[in-house]
């Protein structure tokens, strides 16, 4: 069975929920990221950048046991894996690559960095906060644009770009939006939150979740001497 | 011919670093980022996320034109299309894949904000320079360790997700790291350079490079107002 080391967060409940929409089975081994867990040696072998969520398939592409860290990169191999939620065309699924690479490099940092300093940071640094408000903004627009002309991010068929994009948005106040600026997006966000699969991925590990925002939480996140743990 | 809209910064050099790799006749169409050309409206169809590179392949995957953004995508679909830099094996290509995605996520966006509050920002804020430091020294770590056990990031041949990670540690400077710290990363990142190709590649567009530290530069690149230009 699939191994999921994984916490309840956005990068998490992207594999929950392409776990769930494919129907496979998978066992989830929590990584506390408030405590500390993804400096475990153990969980950096599999995981060397110290991040959830990451995975181990006992029957690889070779038949020989992988692991995999990195959201996207499981998700593109759960897709290969299952042959769902990826275009059949080659056409299709380089578009879908592209909106993916978009919520990897844009959606998940930029709003990753917005929840920073609007909500976890100590201390509250106006320029910060806008810089992260405004991009969010951004990105929330290119988003809307895409949506009024395409039914999923990628284009006719739901997606990983979708599913991956879906979880960092459920936490849009966080983010400093107004969902009414954005109807094409809220139409998308509303339906993908009405499928079973989804309703089931994001409840994955939300009884272990703790507020990241104590002091011993905020050391280990975002402690200056983080890195040399290592 | 290739053309690819870009400009001479990180993520535009990777392309250009990929397709004199590849050997791949290529037309380079500069995008002047400091100057507002990525909202250009005929850019944008292309580019839907304001952003360089972007490249149009007169022959697609099915014989038509297709047009991709996002730098990973792009690189992905220029080594399916030439067979070079993606290891032959579905496990290969998705350890490759997973550090490609490393690249993505992490190295770019937040050496990116390294950049921004070390150099670009208007204000000097500690706070944000200390996170952004830190998480530059905590990725260098990261890629060293990486490095002292594997001959190139993703395994034993030197992939996409090489070409993907050089461009950004050539701004090492702007990092506020230290080479010493990371004698296998270095020697890595010397191999790299010394390539032809690579040496080839990070000349394209530099003559027309200008600093973007004006203020009108800044305006356009991080000012307030930003989303609303589209
Ligand atoms: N690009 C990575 C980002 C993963 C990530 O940021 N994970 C966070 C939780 S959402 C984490 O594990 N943080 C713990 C840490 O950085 O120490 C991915 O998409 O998998
Ligand atoms: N994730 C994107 C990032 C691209 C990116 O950040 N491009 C920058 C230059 S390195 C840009 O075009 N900035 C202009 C803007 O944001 O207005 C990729 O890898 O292609």
């Amino acid at each position: 069975m699939i191994e999921v080391y994984s916490w309840a967060t956005p990068n998490g409940h992207k594999v929950h929920i392409m776990l769930e929409e494919c129907g496979l089975p998978y066992k989830v081994i929590p990584v506390d990221i408030g405590a500390g867990e993804q400096f475990d040696p153990k969980f950096l072998e599999i995981s060397p950048n110290n991040k959830i969520p990451a995975i181990v398939d006992p029957v690889g592409p070779d038949g020989q046991p992988i692991s995999l860290f990195e959201s996207g990169a499981i998700l593109v191999y759960l897709a290969a894996k299952t042959g769902k939620f990826l275009p059949a065309s080659d056409r299709g699924k380089f578009e879908t690559l592209q909106w993916l690479m978009f919520q990897m490099g844009g959606v998940g940092p930029m709003l990753g960095q917005a929840h920073h300093f609007r909500i976890y940071a100590p201390q509250k640094i106006d320029y910060a906060i806008e810089r992260y408000t405004n991009e969010a903004k951004r990105l929330y627009a290119v988003m809307d644009k895409r949506l009024a002309k395409s039914t999923y991010i990628a284009g006719p068929e739901y997606t990983i770009a979708d599913i991956a994009i879906f979880p960092w948005l459920r936490s849009w106040k966080n983010q400093g939006v107004d969902w009414n600026d954005y109807p094409h997006l809220k139409g998308w966000f509303d339906e993908i939150a009405a499928r079973p699969a989804v309703q089931r991925g994001v409840e994955v590990l939300t009884d272990r979740r703790k507020p990241l925002t104590g002091d011993k939480e905020r050391e280990i996140l975002f402690g200056a001497k983080q890195y040399e743990r290592r």
